[in-house]
């Protein structure tokens, strides 16, 4: 679409042990990797996919992650990068509603806000093997008062602040800006593709892939509801950066992310 | 049943890492854990349930398991313990097709087999993640030629010798030993429940749960192609072991394993 532009919001890093990156095959070891979320900013407005991880949150819940994140990696902090607020984001989406993909969304009550429809009722009735993923419930007062948690909740926080659109399927959701359902990771997780005027479209696997070695090898994270969908949802992705001669992004893959324009710097 | 006795044949040891046994959350670190098979010697014949590893195989395919394994542990060295030789076994069943319950299958072409139908298939079109888990191929000349691996194959090992008869759902093989379907770990897994004239009957979980600890804590092995099946499964456990009053026994747990009777001593 002519006149998008992303912009990656660096939001700091955790870490996880090899055989979670690398489901059963490793090798152990702490792997420490980037989280970052992306800000597209579209002729129909500024739409935010994702929005980290809570310092707090982890510190308290998953202290074993190790975050480390600076004030600048924090939402507020990465949008001041820009010369922007909160209140200038008109959308957020959220890939699924893991911890490291919801943080920031305290930061949004006036914003519309997209899912897929199935992490609607995850979040609230997770897996016994979901809980941890799905342990940072500020971003929903329906999701923590459902789990017993509204103490999470910050001032302000509302069933209808916090309230989602579930959608179903791959939804365009701006012109240029679509949204593929890549179930595995989470039974609702959303892959993002963005079209541009002039370079080629950038696919985000999101945690579909964590990094370009866990799709080159189909080896999906440890963290998974349906590794069966998992591998279909990275043949899927390999086929649509094919398809649409699309430049592959991953969502924790420090060696990746390094190559990455972030704060200012852009895409378009 | 009356006259039921259960032996069962110590198969070495093999070792894993903490995050494989308990998925995801570990901790991490190495764990030798036993695998053994159970030899139901019942009114209507002896009923071989799993064969173990082949200590070759895994030294060839999975060395990072560090196999241990003596000549009493093989499957004729722990038959040979009990005054037995594979051509006294009438039946074998297995409870799924991972290379640490088949490995002694080749010992036993002119027993009857049985195994669920799902594993049938699945052994021969393994997803990949499943691959190293169905490795060992010797127990099946269809799955071998299936998987390119016929040279896994000893002399004399035909389509007709190695052929199973698939089971569907809960089945009750012989009069008191129950077969429940118990899917997650592999799709066509099954436990073992066998009742005895005068003792608790004995519910072994095989892999659906390696150890009380992995029931207790819900926290199934790593290796699954279906979480949410896994925890059903030991949902199911846990309520067959309440209902038939039956003790339980685990597959891959070395605190219990150390209060288990093997060799010539049996329960009955």
């Amino acid at each position: 679409m002519p006149g998008t532009k992303v912009f990656l919001l660096d939001g700091g890093s955790l870490v996880l042990d090899g055989f979670h990156v690398f489901w059963n095959r490793g090798p152990a070891g702490e792997i420490r990797f980037p989280v970052y979320s992306i800000l597209i900013d579209h002729p129909q407005g500024r739409f935010l996919f994702d929005s980290g991880y809570d310092y707090a949150h982890v510190q308290a819940v998953l202290p074993f992650e190790k975050p480390l994140q600076t004030e600048a990696q924090t939402i507020p902090g990465a949008l001041a990068l820009l010369g922007l607020t909160p209140a200038d984001i008109g959308v957020v989406i959220n890939s699924h509603f893991h911890f490291d993909h919801v943080g920031g969304n305290k930061f949004f009550p006036h914003a519309k806000k997209f899912c897929h429809a199935a992490e609607l009722n995850q979040d609230a009735n997770p897996e016994a093997f979901e809980v941890l993923g799905y342990s940072d419930l500020s971003f929903s007062a329906m999701a923590a008062e459902a789990r017993g948690k509204s103490a999470q909740l910050i001032a302000g926080t509302t069933i209808e602040n916090t309230a989602f659109e579930g959608l179903e399927g791959d939804v365009e959701i701006a012109p240029g800006v679509h949204l593929f359902h890549t179930p595995g990771h989470a039974i609702g997780h959303y892959s993002l593709l963005v079209e541009f005027a002039s370079r080629r479209p950038i696919l985000f696997t999101i945690d579909a892939a964590y990094s370009r070695k866990s799709l080159d090898t189909l080896c999906q994270s440890s963290f998974h509801i349906d590794p069966v969908a998992g591998v279909n949802s990275m043949l899927r992705l390999r086929k649509l950066a094919e398809e649409r001669d699309a430049e592959l992004m991953f969502s924790h893959d420090a060696e990746s992310f390094s190559g990455y324009r972030t704060g200012p710097d852009f895409y378009a």
